[in-house]
């Protein structure tokens, strides 16, 4: 690990050229780089200095899941911490109608009856190089943005292959402040991977959608996996030791984990086209996939029971978005982004060497909005959400036909050093249910015919030679592609097999991928090249005025935050850091039990024996963001203290300014977890695993 | 009891003139007059038709508390239920250093314990007659305002004088409607009341102040007072049942109280001026005085009781004044009402006769907002808030001057039908703390100097030949005052005995009296006389528009309000329409028990005893205000099912527009008190009254 690497290495001119001109108030802001930590707020603020050693381990002890969240070692055998709601989908890929684990919960009271997961990807850091001095010097001199662009992916994906071939690791080159740096990660993977222990999901999601995102909360939201290699529990000496008291009232605590994504480098324009576009579409497309999932779950037990996961998914990123898009449309984030980038602006503009070198980033991102306006739409509607036999059939056409090129010539995603990861998810034999399917297809079809008109061409070739989204949805009844086999025989027979394919699936891919890959092309080349070069120039004039205080917007690789606990006002209520056991009794009485605020068996019959005193959930000023799910909150000492499962619905605001003042980080305490384990779950032999460390 | 009295009489042409022009929308609104109550609304929203003894029951069984609360018999033998922060000031005085009730709470387990309070007044409405063709007829043609405002007043003198003297019950005349209705109210008084329970304040008020006016709460904000006459327990036979299930969630309660002041009515240009003036300069003065009693209260544990009331009141005062400015400030009452005017005005303009009869109403009572700027900061610094001394020297200078008038030409407050109780507290040995008056009068001395300037005439009179607040506070400890006897001395020796009087807090009144005086005169002829009647006209407008589904602004008398048990949202969180005692026990753990989340002893104690499914505080949608505290809640049976105590948050902007979204009336459930008495009091006795009824 090379650390620490100076982001002023590849800005030496700006760096050297002026003292940071505005001192900014520390505040418990950021989601900083592993190589870069935040080490003068941390000091000057929390009196905190992590060593190398400190910040080496906290490293080493996370763990990214590749479906979308964070977790941690917990032990050295192997044992991993996250959400349940991250380990969700690998839960209910070991469910089956008869053995229900999602409702009914799943705990292996030896190794022998750990279960293996399909398709779960864990992925470590371990360690990071700068080679944004190589990724820049591949772009010839006088290059079009586009040539750029190309020039550097290809250049990006040499160094991928050449890393992941020398070390064996999964080697990803990290755009960073917009392409203010480039970091090569090395990470190491876990593929095999068993569940240990999972609560009922009415423990874990206690208060479902209507309480998600909101504090004081009462949930379980744990489960633990833990990884193998090669059929043995896998040595990790690196854990985090489990500190049962759980952090004080002001202590500092520190969150690793992988933000997927962040906002706070947008200019106005692109605030004001996420508020006016952006959010109002996507928020249109996941509530008609909501109305259509109801429905179908609404037809029995077993379809309710499959519908969940996405269903979850869907109204989290409902309540999500509406945040995201509110805090832009009444909220103060459009008039904080508005002052603070007038007075960056000004601030250049008192410099000529800087406004010289600024240009006309702010109008170029402007004028791209406009394009994207164009285009947008079509490209959002091009790809059906929600199924994964679409997923499955697009990565299939588009592998077989990018595996001709030139590595460095291909899509991202299908460069060499992603493929295995893509491979283990487009082979796994996790179920499918073509029912679902149906509806998920039909009602992606459904947008893009509302959305775009009946005469758009993408919705013809969509539509072929029938007449409704339901009628052509049908069709893929008859798809092979729920069989991992069939999948993996169409993919060896390369682009020949596909194109002579007479899946219904691969047919309706065939029928809109040139249309939908013409639409990615334009949406690089006139909208995101702009945004990626432009926001390029005003990360580095914002490094000029502001040092070394900031951090790149969230990328889903490993970040460290930090924050105090403490509670907050809101409404003019008192909200305490943390809750206990007692109010999760409160809670469900006093809904008289309705739900979403039923007990969980497990929690009913521990009524008398679980010590309500014990803290549940508590809440820290961490700078979080979708994608930290499951990170583990440390103290000073390093130890694990809690588990991050949500913010509160101010947090939310967070994605474009973060404002410390009520805006919170909710977790799960590690003394209410081990309590559960014991009182609720009788998981004893694991409670002492993770205690002993082994 | 006169019922139903047409509103119509007194406006019998507008009333034949006009069929309602707006078909209002039925909400949950209205503080209704028992002689004309919600009936049309009530029938069709709510399918529920009271009859006239439900009504007359439910009127006879609520008891107007003078302190300034309301409350409810509860045994067929004088019971009295009611808000411990009304009883607050009785039990107070009932305490000692020695005997700290109100921290310890109290309970008289035998008739033969209760504890007689010096001065609490009772009062039960027992009847209501229209007068108002009497009070109008009274003013001669051609009268100017202030003429005909004194020919009124003399009228209304008369009125109460002769019934008082015919029926030997306390006789007022209150002016509804803003002059639209003048109602005779006859109440009974009762005057022997004596102390039955008390829980520990800390068990009243957990959550003190950061958690007034919010929800969730757990608050057992109850005491029991016994009426007595001539010794013995006051027969009651018109008494609410208890009913310990209390309500359903949706269920329709009804809450019988006294409200004490709303601003419904108030036409934009009042509430700028509130939102200007007034309530900046009532929290200055009242964040002062809270400064002031907080460095008393800081002395020792002896002062920091003595102080504990006042502060408690300026605290709540702080909370619900910075409410009601912020939803002028900031929220949209401003606006609500701007709407609704200017709907209002422009109704009116397209009817010539209509138009005719408002007039300049409203540029009227917005001119007089401008001599309201000029005198009334004056006239409000001239009284002396918070010090008894002040208010008993005030009382005595001016009640042996106006005595010697006429009874009707005198101040309202010390005509005939008004003296008896203003005797009562006037001459109740209740203890006076010398060294809290000095705080209080020198408090009132610095708000004086500050808001006036050292140059202003009342400023100058106030401070004498003293230069600092302090000293002239100072000389107040000589004053015999303190002494019952003392008082009524001055008061028998009448105008001679005041005049030569030498004590220092009667010379400080007789220094600023005069300028007193004269600027409530001045407030009464050149503001509130053009607001009232201005006012009136205005509300004849409303009524010519909206019909009887009108209901004037609040004054302190008996008034229905209707509503339904139900949760809300705020700020994203999904409130529960109850609490349980769970919520007590997960509010002080999750704050540690650090106050004012402490719990006091007996629920301590009572915690492996007390049921904690049971219900504690709940909500309902009944439109209320200040005065309202200690009303009971009943059930359609005419059943007690609760107690209200607060409001929340959202309520406050109720004041000058109700909006029932998420404004919540806050009660202790029926269940909860008696579990509460149960098992942490062991008030069995007493619960067994309650439930029997006798």
């Amino acid at each position: 690990m090379s650390r620490p690497t100076s982001f002023a290495l590849s800005l030496p001119t700006l760096a050297l050229l002026l003292a940071p001109l505005g001192a900014s108030v520390p505040v418990d802001e950021g989601m900083w780089l592993f190589d870069d930590p935040p080490l003068g707020i941390l000091s000057e603020k929390h009196r905190f200095q992590p060593t190398a050693e400190w910040l080496e381990h906290l490293q080493l002890a996370s763990v990214r899941v590749n479906d979308g969240g964070s977790g941690s070692f917990i032990s050295s055998e192997g044992l991993v911490l996250t959400n349940h709601h991250v380990g969700f989908e690998a839960i209910s890929e070991l469910s089956t109608a008869e053995r229900n684990l999602v409702r009914d919960g799943f705990y292996a009271g030896t190794r022998a009856e750990e279960l293996a997961c399909p398709d779960l990807e864990l992925n470590v850091l371990q360690s990071i190089e700068d080679v944004t001095a190589r990724v820049l010097a591949a772009v010839e001199e006088g290059a079009t943005e586009a040539d750029a662009r190309t020039q550097r992916e290809a250049e990006i994906a040499k160094i991928e292959q050449a890393e992941s071939e020398a070390t064996g690791l999964r080697c990803d080159v990290i755009e960073l402040y917009r392409g203010g740096r480039y970091s090569l990660y090395r990470f190491k993977k876990y593929t095999e991977v068993r569940l240990v222990f999972a609560p009922e999901e009415q423990a874990a999601f206690f208060g479902g959608d209507p309480d998600n995102f909101t504090f004081p909360r009462f949930c379980l939201d744990m489960c633990i996996f833990r990884a193998y290699e090669d059929g043995a529990p896998a040595k990790t000496p690196n854990f985090l030791r489990w500190n049962a008291e759980g952090p004080k009232k002001d202590e500092l605590v520190f969150v690793s984990g992988n933000p997927g994504s962040t906002g706070r480098l947008n200019t106005l324009a692109q605030l004001e086209y996420m508020r006016d576009e952006a959010y109002p579409l996507y928020l249109r497309s996941m509530k008609l996939r909501r109305a259509a999932l109801l429905e179908y779950a609404a037809l029995g037990e077993e379809q309710a029971r499959r519908a969940r996961g996405d269903l979850l998914s869907i109204e989290n990123g409902i309540k999500a978005l509406t945040g995201y898009h509110e805090s832009l449309a009444t909220g103060r984030s459009i008039e904080l982004k508005r002052t603070a980038e007038q007075e960056m602006r000004s601030s250049i503009q008192k410099n000529a060497q800087l406004a010289a070198e600024a240009g006309d980033a702010w109008e170029a991102i402007e004028r791209a909005q406009g394009e994207k306006r164009k285009l947008s739409k079509r490209e959002y509607c091009s790809r059906i959400r929600g199924s994964r036999l679409f997923s499955i059939a697009r990565h299939i056409v588009r592998m077989v036909e990018e595996k001709q090129k030139p590595n460095e010539e291909r899509l991202p995603e299908y460069r060499e050093s992603a493929l295995a990861s893509l491979e283990l998810s487009l082979f796994s034999d996790a179920p499918i249910y073509v029912d679902l399917e149906e509806v998920a297809i039909a009602t992606g079809l459904e947008l893009m015919r509302t959305e775009l008109g009946a005469a758009d061409p993408l919705v013809r070739a969509a539509f072929g030679n029938v007449a409704t989204a339901e009628a052509s949805a049908k069709r893929i009844a008859g798809s092979r592609l729920v069989d991992p086999a069939f999948r993996r025989q169409l993919v060896e027979g390369g682009s020949d097999a596909v194109a002579a394919s007479t899946d219904p699936v691969i047919q309706l891919v065939r029928a809109i991928d040139p249309e939908s890959r013409s639409l990615r092309r334009e949406m690089e080349d006139k909208v995101k090249s702009i945004e990626a070069r432009c926001g390029e120039r005003i990360a580095r004039m914002r490094f000029a005025l502001h040092g070394s205080t900031v951090y790149p917007d969230a990328t889903f690789t490993p970040r460290l935050s930090f924050g105090t606990v403490q509670g907050f006002e809101t409404g003019g209520y008192n909200m305490p850091w943390k809750t206990t056991f007692h109010g999760l009794y409160e809670r469900a009485s006093a809904f008289d039990g309705e739900m979403p605020y039923e007990l969980s068996p497990a929690f009913a019959r521990a009524a008398q024996k679980i010590r309500r005193d014990v803290p549940y959930n508590f809440v820290c000023t961490a700078d979080i963001i979708g994608g930290n799910s499951g990170s583990p909150v440390v103290n000073a000492r390093g130890e694990l203290v809690g588990l991050v499962f949500d913010g509160n619905i101010q947090m939310l605001g967070n994605r474009f300014v973060y404002d410390d003042s009520v805006s919170r980080t909710v977790a799960v305490h590690a003394g209410g977890m081990l309590e559960a384990m014991h009182a609720a779950y009788g998981a004893d032999a694991l409670a002492k695993e993770i205690l002993s460390g082994r």
